[in-house]
């Protein structure tokens, strides 16, 4: 065994079975021992890494809230940064279930909505990062006005909370498979052509 | 006792029991013996109305339905019928969680995604209900562009369908208290302004 273990590494681990577990079946199906049977260690060895239930949750939304940010990084990297519009659109592709990673972290966040309405932390660090989004798609939409891709009239403040509360109707839709990864990219790309210069 | 029971409304107070746990606690919390306490009747009794969990969820799902159905019955009425697009505003504003009774809903909705995701009869329940809400809206933006109320360039079932999206998402973010009732219709004022001629 090695003497130094990766604590950081072992808490993801132990997050990830969580993740499955809240994915199949809701948060409420998680508990400390489950997760232990899932990440395949002991139950003592979950509570090396996390001392409550409550505790594992919590790092869980954080988890969330990074791997959705690190999905759009890799399509904002990919955009052509001369073109603002563009970035917006990487944006909202990035926060869509458009493939079997996306649609784990949009269950497990659907999970965590229900929870979060009665915990006012989990609460506050949901809207925490819903308003980072909506920020990041203001300044986005404030640079496209600038460089003239805006049609006349158009606000960034209010459509990128508009955009932001339609990609999140989007995601139920798309958890549901009323919507095809297709036919929410042509959503997207109409309320982006309705919006362009 | 009386002799004759009525089995509709004792389901009712069964479902209504399960509503509360499910936008408590989320709808794993919800068991037979655990509806059995919260409507103060034996697991027996509610066994005697629901022969499985299955089925209780089921009865609830279909509730649901008829409770945001019966909400939008009320604004519909109302409305001024001669503005289609009045009627529009009545739906949408009958689909958003505004008071206490609509977020009970929403949570219990909010519940039912992850299950309906997994379970292919949940599903089909919640898609033909969205199904029958944006087809109604599709309906009456159609009666609008008929009566000229519509902005030039506006299809109806695209547009129905984004109402009914961005509902969705305001839906969500009204559980989480970003949104209050006032900046929730404004948003939807907005939209309907966007679209009107």
């Amino acid at each position: 065994m090695p003497r130094v273990v990766d604590h950081g590494q072992r808490r993801g681990e132990i997050a990830e079975a969580l993740w499955r577990i809240a994915a199949r079946e809701g948060l409420e199906a998680v508990s400390l021992s489950r997760v232990a049977d899932e990440a395949g260690v002991s139950k003592g060895r979950v509570q090396h890494y996390f001392a409550s239930r409550d505790e594992l949750l919590a790092f869980t939304a954080t988890l969330l809230y990074l791997r959705v940010d690190e999905r759009i990084g890799t399509y904002l990297a990919e955009a052509d940064r001369a073109s603002p519009l563009t970035l917006v659109r990487a944006m909202l592709v990035g926060i869509l279930p458009l493939d079997d990673e996306g649609r784990t972290d949009a269950l497990v966040g659907s999970a965590f909505l229900v929870r979060a309405v009665g915990d006012p932390e989990m609460r506050e660090s949901y809207r925490a990062s819903n308003r980072m989004a909506v920020e990041g798609l203001t300044q986005k939409l404030v640079g496209a006005r600038e460089k003239g891709e805006l049609a006349a009239g158009v606000d960034p403040e209010h459509e990128a909370s508009t955009l932001f509360l339609l990609a999140r109707g989007l995601t139920e839709s798309l958890l549901l498979g009323e919507h095809t990864p297709e036919s929410a990219l042509a959503v997207v790309d109409r309320e982006l052509a309705r919006i362009s210069a």
